[in-house]
């Protein structure tokens, strides 16, 4: 009989694996790890029945003495299991000095070169090896940051980018162990990670030392109604953006000087909507998300104003004329 | 100089009690502990200079022994402060087989004898002394039912109730230790609940051992933060209730078997407003809280139908015919 685990895994990579047309490129991102290791095995094995070719990308990121081994010993690990393996070593440091520091750096350098190697390699969809555990970690590192649904809505188990490629995460449903089971009834030993166990990373201590507190103290099943949040706190951002998508062009005028929303839609919107309305703007004008208080008080513009304004933020004012709310790039501002 | 504690408690009292009418009555929920009390005695001072009557509900839950005492003492201190004591002793064992256990049957009791007193009193609101930290308790216990953002959105500042009574939390942006400091500057003497201690309450649990977690591993703030992710997912929750009551006539049919649901329509939402829909309909008709397994079942009647059905769910069953789903109560099904 299948390992249990083994039979998990697979499965949950064959269901994800629907949506690819038959025949095409699939990449794996592969750190060499339990979960990519055996997310990649269960690729290839499911690959064979629909003519689709799989590909490794292992990323050395060139931040632990030894990584280009490491590296070279998964590509090996993929070789074996018929996957046509690559590595690209990138430079992290570049990018450190940018917020969220070190881990931040790491991952937006991994997610650059996973994104060019699915190019390269006209990849129709590339897999991660994320598992219900990452989920659970990144809704309580998103609780700590206290910004609402969108930043509990953790990781998407499916998202097609911009540019036509499939970003998968088939066992974002099952638990890490059950990747390091499923590992062990094939005889695939994984590489254990010294960052997994470095509790200079909030991830690490979240993992190690709050989620075991959780789950000792509350019972246990947390990690799963962690991922079970997410999963409704993501369909819940979801059917705002698209209500936002479908009205925004009827309330928005654009000009040279920036953007301006109509107050009376603004106020006419429940709160949750008014309040992703002006941060929408925001963003998507002057690339700047505003704080919870930031967006508050320009709300207030709106719904509750007695000739206040213009409010100073981050890139750009906003203030009340002829029913509108204008936000104006600072710089303009400061030229007329 | 006014001590910073006790103006902020005042402040915040304040500004709660704007919408409560000059002259009327308004009770304050008073345990004796530190919020409570602080929270009386802001509401005294307040209410001065608006010729509002304030009383005080002190409940004697009889779980412990002398609890007759510490209610006495406590209403002896609001009677002090110029305040109409009431203790009111309730029977919390007879509620205690229901879901929940101890905590849940003691609160139900609790607000059913404010409700009560409030109705005696022909009072305009009720003042509760939950604070900040107990909103952020109460997200971390709404987390751990994995229920999304309805469990996560804590407790409104403010509510309405359907006999047009306000139950106000001024103090929900404070801190407990604010309410701590504002007793100790006006020389008040709180009681300190062995049960706030007790940790065979999962709430105790999450105070005193999971957020000093949190806050060391995560950093401080974290409390702040949970309160502040309850704000907006109570505006969410808010935003998709006040879409259901727009539309829910328009695309359900009521009959004597039970009630039906326009497949088309729950098909045309997205999956947030959906899945609200079908909890909404189940609970409202049959008081039953569908799980999210059991609403994805329903769902997939509406969005992906391949003849399935019908579903047994609790109290009831859901069936598609005929355009429409129809749940209808598991008694008269098996009438028919």
């Amino acid at each position: 009989m299948l390992d249990p685990a083994l039979a998990a895994v697979r499965l949950a990579v064959r269901t994800s694996l629907a949506d690819v047309p038959d025949g095409s490129v699939v990449l794996v991102a592969l750190s060499g790890g339990a979960d990519s290791l055996a997310l990649a095995a269960a690729a290839a094995h499911e690959a064979r029945t629909r003519g689709i070719r799989i590909g490794s990308v292992t990323i050395d990121h060139g931040l632990q003495d030894g990584s280009d081994a490491v590296a070279l010993a998964a590509a090996k690990q993929a070789a074996a299991l018929g996957i046509d393996p690559i590595v690209v070593r990138v430079d992290v440091g570049k990018d450190v000095s940018a917020a969220g520091g070190l881990e931040a750096a790491a991952r937006s350098a991994r997610y650059r070169a996973l994104r060019d190697a699915a190019s390269d390699a006209r990849a129709a969809a590339v897999l991660l090896g994320h598992t219900l555990d990452d989920q659970a970690e990144t809704v309580l590192l998103g609780l700590a940051r206290g910004a609402g649904a969108t930043s509990l809505a953790g990781m998407p188990p499916a998202r097609l980018d911009e540019n036509g490629l499939r970003w998968l995460r088939p066992l974002l449903g099952l638990r890490r162990r059950t990747t390091r089971d499923a590992c062990t009834a094939q005889c695939l030993a994984p590489w254990d990670d010294p960052h997994n166990v470095d509790d200079r990373f909030s991830r690490v201590r979240v993992r190690e030392r709050i989620l075991p507190v959780l789950e000792a103290e509350l019972g246990p099943g947390i990690a799963e109604a962690l991922a079970r949040t997410a999963e409704q706190l993501r369909e819940d951002s979801e059917a705002f953006a698209e209500m936002i998508d479908e009205t925004i062009e009827d309330i928005v005028e654009h000009s040279e000087a920036g953007i301006a929303v109509s107050a009376a839609a603004l106020a006419a919107n429940p709160p949750a909507l008014r309040n992703r309305i002006i941060r929408h703007v925001v963003q998507s004008e002057f690339g700047v998300a505003l704080t919870r208080v930031q967006t508050l008080e320009v709300a207030r513009l709106a719904i509750d104003w007695a000739g206040q304004g213009p409010i100073d933020l981050p890139s750009c004012s906003a203030a009340r004329r002829g029913g509108l709310i204008h936000f104006t790039a600072r710089d303009q501002q400061r030229a007329t």
